[in-house]
This record gives C-alpha cells, sequence and structure tokens, in this order.
C-alpha cells in the first residue's frame, strides 16, 4: 500500500470525527496507542504487535492529515537512506 | 512510496545499528521522536510537522523490522476502512 493511498483511507473514514475531536486529542489517542505497542513489544505477541503497529500508523496518518502534512512528502527524506549521510547502509552514525 | 519500501530502505540503511542497539533502546528513540513531533504540533511549525512526522515514521518502520512486523500487513486491516464497521466513513463511532 503506498502511504498517500493509506493517509486517503483514513482520511475518508475518519476525518470529520478527528477534525471534531482536534489535534491535541488525537495526538492523545495516537499516544495511547504507542502505549499498547509498547506493552505488544513487552509481550513479544506476533498477533499484538501487529495489531498495535496498524493502529499506531493509522493514528499517525490521521494526525498527519490535521496537521496539514502529506506522509509521502515525508517520508521522502528517507526515499535514498539516510537523510544526514545518503548512505544506504548510513555511515555517518547519527541515528 | 509503498510501505514496503519504506521498510526496506529502512531495514537496509539501519538494521546493523538497530540490531545492536536493541527492541526497547529503539522503541525509546522512536518515543523520542514521538515527543519532537509534539512540540511541532505545538509550534504549528510545517517545516518542523514534515521533519517530525518522517521521523517518527522511519522509526516505526526500525521498530517494525526489530519486531518482524510487516508494515504493509499491519496497515492492511485499515486497506477498506474502519476495520471494526468496515466503513467509509467509519459508522461505529468506536475511535
Amino acid at each position: 500500500m503506498h502511504l498517500a493511498e493509506l493517509q486517503d483511507i483514513l482520511r475518508r473514514t475518519y476525518l470529520d470525527r478527528d477534525s471534531g475531536r482536534g489535534r491535541d486529542a488525537t495526538f492523545r489517542w495516537m499516544v495511547e496507542e504507542v502505549g499498547e505497542l509498547s506493552r505488544a513489544v513487552r509481550d513479544e505477541d506476533p498477533a499484538a504487535l501487529l495489531h498495535e503497529f496498524g493502529d499506531v500508523l493509522a493514528w499517525l496518518a490521521s494526525l498527519a492529515t490535521l496537521c496539514g502534512v502529506d506522509l509521502e512528502r515525508a517520508a521522502a527524506r528517507y526515499a535514498t537512506g539516510c537523510p544526514r549521510c545518503a548512505g544506504v547502509p548510513c555511515r555517518c552514525a547519527r541515528r
């Protein structure tokens, strides 16, 4: 799936509700999902991990839409590898 | 960009270092980027928002790789809209 497609689906599915909730509350929901991902990482539960990575990604896409950010453009910094040294693998060791 | 492509670039760029750091420390780095995103949301700075959404997405992809999760599969739950009611827009109001 393209990032643009994912973001568009999320926009069409939830934008009305996300807009009503606002950026701060949507950010909080996203962080709640990050917490659930933390638990899945601890439990090493493959089904929970799959579920929670999907949820964090979905909330990140919804928040990006509310903030006017195109996730494709955001990801483009990494399109050729490390954004600092352009290495694949990274050679600058700054991350 | 496809999610699979993004995840593959991140894997080729950072996997050696991410593996050495481990899941917990990589999770912590991701959360640090969530904190930077929080600041960009507060400041409403378009350039910072673009930058920080990209960084959170990149760390999420790196962490997914360490956890053996395919982001494409994770996103697939949302491919047809709300995973609970399958609505586009969502009709179940559970998110």
